[in-house]
């Protein structure tokens, strides 16, 4: 979303959790990973702030100082407070969805980083539901207000939140946002933009 | 700490809950209430979006469209997140300070907004503090790497947040950071800014 953002054309590679060799040249063990001629840049927010310095003349991701200070910790937000009950809701069809090749791996690096079984981590997906919800109540009121986080245009902040939508989607058919929700119209906004790349982006009902 | 920040001259006029009648010329009954010449402009908000439009030629608050989206969460996010908490643990000690004559008025609106005795809302305040701290989680991680949320610059959502702290500050000694905390050194700076205009404002044991 970045990249479509700054109108950069681009290749994107699918990977898997344990391809850790196809990125071990970038000195990081997960993604994303951005190569740019001879510049190799790991992890989405130092992507963005890449993106922004070696193209100034494109639409910025973080257009300010306070654009990018409240985005940093609209960030830390998401990774706290829409991450976990997401996956907790998805949890059970995310290991299903997993190719075979990753679940040993997927298993054990996340029950050791959670303390706890997959099982356990997916049993109670309808309190991680309300949990999702009930957190989005900060961002809801002002997308009733105005089409994205970033106003009339979308913006980094957009596709921090969204990219936890996206994970899921492409993971699980669990239903996360009724269509009354001001947040089902952002994210049905969101999967439109840019000739509907996140909309057009393979799910677990193809590779399955 | 706005009117500062856009280098303006005030005046400010003290005010209790009960002053109903001082602000009916707003429209509003509650405080903040701005009169600049001919115009009125009640809430915060509002009050900064009137000040970057008005003065557009001094430091903005909300400098961009993406800035002014991400400020408007964090706004949501601490009115929710923040301010409970912080309510919860200064309670019996907002209440002891109150002015006589608004303890009958507070105690009847907040029992009715929150469904419970002020008793019952100050009751947890251990387990308050351990919420409120949690919560700035999101926020903490900023502020190692940079002084203020807006950036070098203290920004329209640094006084946001720090809005709720001077409020706990004017009406209780509760020790709400503690001086190795991220969030304790910021809120130092702040009380700094201004040739420490917010450290120097009046509270309980003057009033007292």
């Amino acid at each position: 979303m970045a990249l479509a953002h700054k109108g950069l054309e681009f290749e994107s590679v699918p990977w898997r959790f344990t391809d850790k060799e196809a990125i071990a040249f970038s000195g990081h063990g997960t993604v994303p990973v951005l190569v740019d001629g001879e510049r190799t840049v790991a992890d989405s927010w130092q992507i963005a702030l890449y993106l922004d310095a070696a193209y100034p003349d494109r639409p910025p991701l973080l257009e300010s100082d306070q654009a990018r200070g409240t985005a940093k910790v609209f960030k830390f937000w998401c990774e706290q407070n829409v991450h976990p009950p997401l996956l907790h809701i998805i949890m059970p069809d995310l290991f299903a969805n997993l190719h075979e090749r990753d679940k040993a791996y997927f298993r054990e690096s996340r029950e050791k980083r959670f303390g706890a079984t997959l099982e356990q981590i997916g049993a109670d997906r309808a309190g991680a539901l309300v949990a999702l919800r009930k957190g989005l109540d900060a961002v809801r009121p002002v997308l009733v207000e105005q089409a994205y986080i970033g106003g009339a245009q979308a913006a980094f902040a957009d596709y921090i939140l969204f990219g936890a939508f996206q994970w899921a989607r492409v993971m699980s058919p669990a239903r996360l946002l009724e269509p009354d929700d001001p947040m089902y119209v952002w994210r049905e906004r969101m999967l439109d933009l840019y000739h509907g790349l996140a909309r057009n982006a393979l799910g677990y009902p193809v590779w399955a």
